[in-house]
C-alpha cells in the first residue's frame, strides 16, 4: 500500500523532520508541503490538495483551525495535528493554561491523544489524531505505569532540559548562536507550564489521578533531544519502580527500560523513549526519561500515529535504536534498525 | 605589597585558571608552577622552593600529602589546597565517601574549609586552607542560610549540570568532543557521590543539621559553569526563601540574589555565584545557583582564600559581573569589575 | 540476495559509521563485528569466520597484514580495506610518503583504488578494495575531470577543513572536549602529508598528469563532514571548470554539481560528494568539494564499492540528500532517499 | 589620567566587547552607553552628551554621520569608528566596493586608517580614527612587510575563517543555533568582497602596489575568532618570509611570529595578532594569521588607538597573551598579562 501526504509547516524543524522520515517511509508519497519558502504551496493551496493524509506541523493558535478545514473538505483522510491546539479535552481547561480561548473548540475531545503506547486502540480508528507535546511525552511515559499502579506520591518534580529545535525556527535574539553556545539556563521556571497542563490532563484522564508536578525546563546547547530527570516519592525501592516501568512497556519497540541513565546520543534521530530508574536516598527514587524532542517528541509518533490510522505496521519507516543492552554490548552496538524491512536482522556471532 | 606563588599542577583546568587569574592580579607573582609539560618544575623541585604562598591543583589521593611537606618546610606560608583531600573533618568520615583512607589524617580538621562567605575569619588566620569542591559551592552557598534559619525541610534534591571541565583533563574516551558534543546525560546517578559527603559535612558544621539530599550530576556539552537546579520543600513562600538568601549575602560582592534564572554566561570568567529563587508549586520552591566551576568553584575562590591569608583585600585580582540589576538594565551592561583597581567606577549617564 | 558481512574494528567511528549503515541496509546482515569492547569479537576470532564480505576499518598498519590473511583464507569474499595500506602502487611511493615499509607489499597494485565514480568497472570485478581516504576523496573528485581535460595548471591550493571524527577516536588530550570546544586551526602545514601522495598517485594513473597540490588540513570543532576549498588556476572561466565537472558526473547519484558554496550539513550522514565552482579572479577559479568523512569518506564509499563487489544496485542501503535544486527549492527540501527501495518517490505538487 | 568615553552601540557584540575592556581598562570610565535595550541612552541622547572620548560601534551606513556631529560637536574629543564607513580613502573607491554613496563623504581620507601598528604616529595625532574590519586586520598585518619589501607575488590567496560574532547580533535564520551548530561552509566566494578593497587600499597606501587577492570568507561554528590562510607565492624560503615578518613586528608586543599554527584559543580574548609561516611546496608559502574579531579585529584595536589618541601607553587595558613561546614552554603557559600593571612580571624559576 502506498499513501500520499501533505506536510503543512514543513520549513520548521518538526515540519522538516516529517518531511525527511518520510521520504525514508517505504509506503510514503509527499505530495505536498506547504511553507514560507520557494518551492513549497502556500498553506492555503494545500487546503485544496486531496491527500490520503496530512500532517498539520504549524504554529499553536494555527493548526487547529487548518484541522477544521481538512476534517471538513476531507473527511476520510487522516489528519495528526502536532500542535496543542487539540490537546486538551475542554475549552475550560484549555484556557487556563493558554490564556486565550482555543482556535477550534469544536475539536476538543473529539481527537484522541496521540501518545501512542497509551492511546493505540483509539488512534488506530480516529481520522484526527492530536499529537503529544516533546516535554510532556518524555513526562508522560515513565509516569503512566507508575501513578496508574499507585506506586508513587502526587508530588513529582520534573527537571527536564531540551535541545534548542524545540524552541523553533523563528530568529530570535536569544537562540542565536553566539547566545546559546556554551550557554546554559533554566526558563520560564515556577510559572504555569503549559506542558504541565497537557500531562496533568493525560494523565488524569489515564489514571484518574492528578499530580502536583513542579516542572522546570532549561535550555541546552545541543540541537536535538530531551532529557527529563524526575524525582518521585514512593516508599517501593527503585527496583520495584523500574519493574512497573519495564513490565508495562514489555512489548513495545520504542519504549524501553536501561540500565544506564540515557544519553541523548542513545535517542537522537530515533522514535524511541529510554527510561532508566534509580535510587535516590530514603523515600526517593530518579526515573531519567530521554527522547527525540523531534522524533518521538514531535515528527516520529506523528507517523507512529498516521501508520496506526492508515492500517500500516506501526513502526514502519521509524528508526529504533535496537536496546540498550544492544547499544551497550552486542555486536551491533550502534546499529539503528529501520522498520518496513521484511524481517527483523539479529546479529549473529555474538560471543 | 607583592607575594611570590608556586603553584603545583598548573598544566590541569584548574591550575591553568589560576595561574591566568594570578598573571592579572596585582599584587601576585608566579615564582613557579609544576606539572607535566616542558616548561614546568617536576612537584619534587617545586616542594623545595622557598615562596610566599603555595596552589595545590593536584589529583584526589596526591595533593594532601604535598600539603604536609610544604606545611613542615615552609611554616609561614599561606597554602590553599584545591583537591578533596582536606574538607572532611575526620578520617572516618572520609573512609566513608571516598571508600579509602586519608591521604594526610593529621591535617583533617586542622584546614579550615575554605567557602570564604561562611569561614571568612578562619580562613583569614589560616596558614593551610582546604578549597571547597565545585559542586559543593554551589550547593552549599544558598542552602546555609535556610538551613540555618531552619526555613527548609531537609530533604533537598539537587539536579547539577557541570561544563567539562569539571571532569578533569585525563583524555579519557567518553571526553571526547566527539562523544560529547550534541549530548548530554547524568552520571552516577542514586550513588553516594563524594560531593554528598562535603556539603552534608559543612552543613552540618555551620548549622547542626544533618540534610538528606538527593544529588544527580550531569554532564552539559560547555566547558565551563556549573548550574545547580534546587528543589526545597518549604513552608514559606518563594519571597520569604529569596529575602533569606539575600539577607545573608547582603554585603557579599560575589555571592548575590537575581531575579531571572542565572546562565552560565552570567558567570563565567567570574568569581560569582549568582542565585534565583521561584514559586514551585505548593510547599516546593525552586532555587538556582550558578557559578564557573574553574572560578568560585575552583582558582578563583582559591585565590578569594589567599588573598584573606596573606593580609590583601579580598576580591583583589578576581572578576565579578556586578549585580544583575547592573547587568540587566545598567548602561554598563556586560562591565567585569577587576578589583584591586583603587576606587569602583559607577557608571555615569544611567537614565 | 542477502549477504553476510564481517565488521573489523566497530569500535573506531568509520567501523561504527559501517555498522550503522549495514544495519539499515536491505540486504546486509552484520554476522560480526570486532573491536576492544565486550560484545565484540577479537580481531582473530574474526579472521576465522566466513562471510560472504569483510570491512576493515583497523588502524593504518594493522590493517594490510588482515586482508592478506582474508584473502588467504576466504578467497571468495569481498573484502574493503579502509586503511591506507593498500593505497599506494607500489612500495616504494609507500616508504617515500608514510616512513615506513608497507604491511601488506605483495598486495600494492593488486586491489583496485575504490575511488567508485573513477574505477566502477575495476571495483565491480575486484576481491580486494583499497578505499579511499577522506581528504583524498574530497579532492579527487573535482580535481579528476580538470586534469584528464587539461583545464587548469599543475599547481593546486587545497585548503581543507574536516570535523574530529577525522581524528580518530583514541583518547588524546588535545582531541578532548574541553581543547577543541569553540577552537580551530590548521595542522601538519607544509609538511608532506600522506594524502597528498595518495591524491596524486590516483591523478596520475587516471589523468597522466603529476599535479603539484599545496595541502593544508585544519580541524574543525564539529564531529562530521569535510570542506575542500581549491583553489586552481586557469585561462578558462568558472563557468567552463563547472560544465566540465557537471558533465563528467551527470550520470551519478552521489557526486553533484550544485550552485551555493556546499554547506557540511548538506552531506552530513549522506553518501554525497556536492561541488561547487566560483569565480576566483583573473585567471583563477574557486572549487568547493564537501563529503561526509564517515560517509562518501570512509563507510559509505565502501558499502558503495561492497555493492558492486557483489553485483548489487551500487547505492543500495546509502543515503543521498537529492540534487540541490530539490535541496533548495523544491516541495521536499530535505528528503533524504534511502536506496533500496523500489522506485523513486518523486514529489508531487510541485509549483 | 582618567578619561570619560561614551559608547555607541553597545548591545552588538563589538560594542559590548568595548564596554567589557574598558570596564578593566585602568583609566577610562564608561560616561554612557547607547543601544536598543532598557538601560541605555538613545543614539540622539548620546550625542549631545560630552564626552573625552567616543566609539562608535554602530552599523555600517549609520556610523559615518554619526561621526560629523560628533566632530562638530566636540572637537576636542576623541573619536574611533568601528564601522566601515570612513576606511577607504575616496567617495569613488567606496562607491565601487559597497555600491552606494559614502555617508559621511567629507570624512573620507580624513580620519586615519587606525592599523595601529602601521599608522602610529598618524592616529596619535588624530581625533578621529577609522577603525579596520577584521578580515583585513587578519590579512594585512602578515601582508604588509611582504609586499613592502616585494617578497611576494602580487597574487595571494587569503581562505579565512571567522567565529559569528562577526557576522552581528541581528537575529537572522541562518545565524540560528540550530543552523550554525556542527555545521561549516564558505559565503560570498569569488563576489568582489568589500574587505578585498579596505585590505587592497590599505596596502597601498603603505606599499604602492595593488595586490590581486583571492579571498574566500567562511562561517565557523565558534563564537570568537579569525584564522585566515594565506597562500602567496614566493622565490624566497619560508625561514625569509618569517624572518622579513617577525622583522618588521620585532618591538610590537601584539604582533608576533610563532612556530605552530597559531589556535583560535591562543588569541581569544586577547588584542593579540599570531603569524606562523610554512614551507608550501615549490614557489609557494603558507602564512596562518590569528586574530580575535572582537579583540585586534574590533573592540581591542579601537581601544589601542584610544590609548594613543589619549597619550595613554598604547597597551593599557589590552590584553596579551605573551609570547608563543612562553604560551608553549615557560613555567606560566597561559598567563595573560593585562597591561596598565606598572611592570611585566617575569616567570621566575624558568628551568
Amino acid at each position: 500500500m502506498q499513501f500520499d501526504v501533505g506536510v503543512f509547516g514543513a520549513t520548521g524543524y518538526a515540519g522538516r523532520e516529517a518531511v525527511r522520515l518520510l521520504s525514508a517511509h517505504p509506503a510514503a508519497r509527499v505530495a505536498f508541503t506547504t511553507g514560507r519558502a520557494t518551492g513549497h504551496l502556500s498553506h492555503e493551496e494545500g487546503l485544496a490538495r486531496p491527500a490520503d493524509a496530512y500532517l498539520l506541523a504549524l504554529p499553536h493558535g494555527v493548526s487547529g483551525s487548518y484541522a477544521e478545514t481538512l476534517r471538513a473538505s476531507f473527511p476520510a483522510a487522516a489528519v495528526v495535528d502536532l500542535s496543542a491546539d487539540l490537546r486538551l479535552p475542554t475549552a475550560a481547561e484549555y484556557a487556563t493554561w493558554y490564556e486565550h480561548q482555543p482556535p477550534a473548540p469544536a475539536l476538543l475531545g473529539q481527537a484522541p491523544y496521540g501518545l501512542t503506547e497509551l492511546n493505540r486502540e483509539a488512534v488506530r480508528g480516529a481520522r484526527l489524531v492530536a499529537n503529544p507535546g516533546c516535554y510532556a511525552t518524555a513526562m508522560a511515559l515513565p509516569l503512566l505505569p507508575l501513578f496508574a499502579a499507585s506506586l508513587i506520591a502526587d508530588d513529582v518534580i520534573v527537571d527536564a532540559k531540551s535541545g534548542a529545535t524545540g524552541a523553533g525556527k523563528g530568529p530570535r535574539e536569544e537562540l542565536l548562536f553566539c547566545e546559546l553556545a556554551d550557554d546554559f539556563s533554566a526558563y520560564a521556571p515556577g510559572r504555569s507550564h503549559r506542558h504541565i497542563g497537557e500531562v496533568e490532563a493525560a494523565l488524569f484522564a489515564a489514571t484518574g489521578r492528578r499530580p502536583s508536578l513542579t516542572f522546570c525546563p532549561h535550555l541546552l546547547p545541543v540541537k536535538r533531544g530531551i532529557l527529563a530527570s524526575l524525582y518521585v516519592r514512593s516508599e517501593h525501592p527503585a527496583a520495584a519502580i523500574r519493574e512497573a516501568i519495564a513490565a508495562r512497556y514489555a512489548g513495545e519497540r520504542f519504549v524501553r527500560v536501561v540500565d544506564a541513565p540515557p544519553r541523548l546520543s542513545d535517542v537522537a534521530f530515533t522514535n524511541d523513549c529510554l527510561i532508566s530508574v534509580h535510587d535516590g536516598g530514603p523515600g526517593r527514587v530518579v526515573v531519567f526519561s530521554a527522547i527525540d524532542n523531534l522524533g518521538k517528541g514531535a515528527a516520529g509518533q506523528a507517523i507512529q500515529n498516521l501508520n496506526l490510522q492508515l492500517g500500516l505496521p506501526e513502526a514502519q519507516g521509524l528508526v529504533s535504536s535496537g536496546s540498550v543492552a544492544d547499544v551497550k554490548s552486542s555486536t551491533v552496538p550502534w546499529g539503528l534498525r529501520r522498520d518496513g524491512s521484511s524481517a527483523p536482522k539479529p546479529p549473529g556471532g555474538v560471543k
